[in-house]
């Protein structure tokens, strides 16, 4: 499953329909990421980049493998990479510093510099500070931002990625609830939109998909899943399966489905890097925190106790470790516990499934659908569009609407 | 899915087909245990006892889960207990022995003294020491046992299920490989059929479904497998999957799903108890050692290295703790690792699989299945008639298994 | 070092001086329980009395260790027991609670029913509730009640210890900052003075030594301190060293000698019970949080980054885990870690801790200490009188202290 | 205690035995590496060259430390390496391999390219499949390349550390029991001399003192040890303590001084590298079981149940991960268990211990000490001249030793 994959000649160019050769026409797919000079997106650029030169292997890349992949979905060589952050450190710094901590191997940024400098001319400056005034202003220069990329680059779709630092939950608040108070919300008034919302609904403007790849409010405000519903546009969330929380959804049906009773789960997780700091505030560890604990109670069906605590360690950088331990009751009321530590490389995780977002965004938006992709519920902890939490039948429902896609024939 | 089993008015009579009211007929079932005054079986007969009484909930029993459980399978009070065992400690004083050392409630060997001592007169010595000339003897006498147990409680199925104490794999030798050569066997020769065996072979004859229970050979000989198919009767194992194990088979697809790549899969299994000492012998071990890791690899679709200890440490008891490291490498060759501590009490685990198990292949037997039922794999380590070893997919297939007996009708 | 103590005959009479064998002579001691209904202070009390009885083995109890054993420390059989509690539920009630958690064996509560109504006779009500003019009532009370005690059983000596809840730690204030201004605090004012100050200073006018088990304010308060000083009181604390912080003292200076350096200490600790509801509270979590953490910075020389909870997780009762995650770099900035889970008995762990500071507390009153007994900070989180955390460190200390009572002679 | 070391200038000349100013003279001292192009040796000589250059700090280094230090020990820059081994591979393309592997920071064998050639031109190839007519031979041409080096370098001194892969325990026999035997087997024979015993049987011709840093037989054959003490030679050993017997060393006591009765003592060491590929042969690893279960009954005073595991895991490469489960009791029979992960870098935990061994044993040697120096025991884990296996009791003993050679004054 980890061969490399071969390298392969450039997109013959934008929008075309057919190569003659009865295959699926190659199409020249956008990527943009909001948070772009982030740990995990720069991972995404220089992985993507290297998977398309040829320079590394497809582990970690879920739309590799058999059931998932297929000749419908854009080569990693086909994705142009662009996007916002709101800082201007030089993405080959951030990748040299990825580098130096044992995230990204040491060569990489060297070889990959000039991919990487190409990226570089395709970030804009993020939305900052922004005013009840200048709202609608920030919403509108994102849109530009996104349609000016198309055009350059001549992409058949673009898919929108936020993969910035997670704010906290947004207020229940009327303004957020349908497209008409949202669209008087721009214009001013006391409720703030998240900064995460004016990204998404800019993305909606200019046509492209949408992945909520943070637990931020972004897409999930009633008014702008109403807007993407609406316009026809498909999106998927919310906040990525990377750690703990994926080894939660396998591990809980195994309780489930022996009816032993789970009776306390504890979690701890301990990570440095810039999710850390910014999950240190407990406000913005809020949206964390709830969509972690939303599958356990739906997979096992009772509320179950115990703490789930996220800390700041600096120290670990970008690794993380997670400590979950898991009381829980057999035959005749025995007191078992089973309790497990993860060690992960948060952005090693995160960023192969930012490459298949890409690719099966881009698909269902090609497909046609709308809204909420629950199929895709397998990369996340909050699945937008599914109340499925197991992570064996997340698998079974991507694959099947994988099987979905072949079933359609060609374009 | 905990509260408790109501208790339920003792079973109408034996062989009543119907009960005039359209519901399934209530039916008498055999549970015949080889190794009868072991832990499991001593934990098994107590908890069945309980059940039926009322006196304890369901947890752990699969068969009482939506999607597995249905008024086509007998009530744990139409359950009869009986056995095989080598040894003479009367069972209230297992039983008692098992409640000091935490596994049984401390109340439950005096409340159920009477149930217990009923299963005590239906208790008969198992074979032993068994020669060249008196393999045939002992296997007949194994047989007039289970036929003089059906016949005297007027039972509709009798299981036979193996919880004797684990054996050595059976050499590959032409004398195990067809009925005939069995049947010469058993009249004498060079190669010892295993005492597993000739209990699985009893079973047959007298027309009872058997549970493979441990990893010991018994039935899984190509000449008692043979056997089963040509009589018709329906058998399940081996290896019940009670606890590291059970982790692995949660676990394993979660990588291979996300296409991270396992590359060293470490096990420890410290336990004490009976079973402890008889793994602590490496012939016997190797039986449990063979069939804990096949499952890995067929779920991984490469073999894992890494090492697999069974230690004995007396001092655990019945406890059982394992340890297991896991390392793996993800996007770029970013090296991580999970690992996992298990405590769990093996007889409370195993016990309720025991019930599970008996009143699912009554009903297979029912039903007119023979040989392997592979929709029971979802209980084994090593299942037999499937090569599916991930736990979820097991599930499915045990929940599907039920539908089609749900959609038979009533008999 | 584990044999069972021999019963012996009852102590010949109080306040007897010499035997006439050129032995120590016997005492009898009384030991002071404030919570004496509690967990700990329950199971000090069975263990305590199954001692004397010759009915348990001094596993737990450093006082039996060479080194710090000796004739002249009371013998269990010595100690009469008695304490103050704000609840009334019987004391042989939560033995039995105990003994079905699996704190205490099954049998004990029955055998030692008649002791256990003796301390029964024993036990006073605790202060509750008390308002600004109420101070000096219920410390009067609590000194006449210790008074009555003493004289009641002829003891030589009595030792108060705190077992009841942990409280907030106490503000700076300064009426706790002299005796002149405590005792002014006493007859009304804005300040109230902490229930467990009430008591110490109680147990301080009624001339018993103090033993500060808890991180509750008690005897620490400036004001006591300066008070048993004057008195000649001897007192030790604070905050037991049971679990988690007792492996933290044990491997922190491994780290230290090694030149390896810390860089991260991360701590969780879950508990049900009491305690675990009583630090569920923050304000009252405070307390032991600030008394964990101070022994490792004064171990490594400079401050950890990490955090440091402590859940109440109700279904795990009376057992405590504990995951403590420490991150270390060593040459050449290698970044390596260490983990450990700490799974214990609270009451278990801190029951022959009360017993050993009992017989230490009445040997140092004969020895005439006053003022905080240093030499028994191996027993205590925050070490009244000492800077030594280090656990070997204060083990030494400790056998050097026994070593001089040894020197002196017998009385 | 980690600053960097400043860069200091070059040594003034060999055999200077005062500067003039008072302080303790410089001196050259000689390391010489059996084993010198192994992972260990490898990292030893980066790090003192990097010491040495002031281009790392001195976390690791015991030598450091305060109660240790000393002006009286040589400072890296004046420390001469050089060594045996039986590969050819460079030693800077060793360090680049440890580089990649994460063990060296990954610029360091560039900038010490120079250093390392310098090492590279004192290697001599190594004792290969020595018969019986070639042991002299073999051991005069390793003395002869002693003597070689340190007259060439005009070194005061010479260490001869062995870091060579681990050999089987040596056979108990007449031939390694005396002096006189020794020289006889070295002449032929049917006992053949573990070539570990070669090596040190030459350091001690070549009047140079000798550390065992593994536990093959090297100088503790009888013979070899009778002739240390007869030649006055210093020496220590065996086995270097980097890991999980470290932790050990630490957290026994702890049970020892709580009179917690360790009831079962579990370990798995998980390692990949040379020295896992070494102990994966049962032979080689018994050396290792041997010394690393001595400490723990030594400390406890009674022997543990618990298996003790060694396997090689190569994908973990020089990381170590080594797992331990305690079961203990408490008061009233309570079980109670800790279990702790430890991951660490091998070759990184032992390169500043073989600095320290070079400095304390050059030391030593201009002390006048001869045979085991046992205040060195902290560093072994089966510690010659002495039977202290508590880590704080062998720290204090090696404070104590440093005292005294504070106590004689400047040379």
């Amino acid at each position: 499953m980890s061969a490399p994959l071969p390298p392969h000649p450039p997109s013959p160019g934008p929008h075309s329909r057919d190569n003659g050769d009865g295959l699926p026409a190659r199409e020249r797919i956008g990527a943009w990421f909001i948070g772009a000079r982030g740990s995990v997106a720069t991972t995404a650029a220089v992985g993507i980049s290297a998977l398309g030169a040829g320079l590394a292997d497809v582990t970690g890349c879920v739309t590799e493998l058999p059931g998932v992949a297929g000749p419908d979905l854009p080569l990693p060589g086909d994705i142009v990479i662009g996007g916002h952050d709101i800082t201007a450190v030089p993405l080959v710094k951030r990748a040299e510093e990825l580098s130096t901590a044992g995230v990204l191997p040491a060569h990489l940024p060297r070889v990959l510099a000039g991919p990487l400098a190409d990226v570089e001319t395709r970030l804009r400056p993020g939305i900052r500070h922004v005013g009840a005034a200048s709202r609608r202003e920030a919403a509108d220069r994102v849109e530009a931002d996104l349609r000016a990329f198309q055009a350059e680059h001549r992409l058949d779709r673009v898919v929108v990625v936020d993969l910035s630092a997670t704010e906290p939950p947004a207020p229940v608040d009327d303004v957020f609830a349908t497209p008409a108070a949202w669209e008087r919300a721009l214009d001013g008034g006391a409720a703030a939109p998240p900064t995460s919302s004016l990204y998404a609904y800019a993305a909606l403007r200019a046509g492209c998909s949408f992945v909520a790849f943070t637990p931020s409010p972004s897409i999930r405000l009633p008014a702008l899943t109403t807007m993407a519903r609406q316009m026809g546009i498909p999106w998927a969330g919310s906040d990525a399966k990377t750690g703990e929380t994926l080894v939660k959804a396998a591990l809980a049906p195994m309780f489930a489905t022996r009816a032993l009773r789970v009776r306390s789960w504890s979690s701890v997780n301990l990570l440095g890097g810039g999710d850390g700091a910014t999950l240190a505030d407990p406000d913005n560890a809020a949206s964390k925190i709830a969509s972690k604990a939303r599958g356990l109670e739906a997979i096992l069906g009772h509320p179950v106790e115990g703490p789930l605590h996220i800390d700041h360690v600096p120290h670990l950088g970008d690794w993380k470790t997670a400590w979950d331990h898991i009381s829980f009751e057999g035959f005749l009321e025995v007191r078992m516990n089973l309790q497990f530590t993860w060690s992960g490389c948060d952005s090693a995780l995160a960023a192969p499934l930012v490459l298949d977002l890409v690719r099966l965004m881009s698909r269902a938006h090609r497909a046609g659908e709308n809204g909420p992709v629950g199929a895709l519920g397998f990369f996340f902890k909050d699945p937008a569009g599914s109340d499925e939490h197991r992570l064996a039948a997340q698998w079974d429902a991507l694959v099947a609407w994988r099987g979905r896609h072949g079933a359609e024939g060609r374009a």
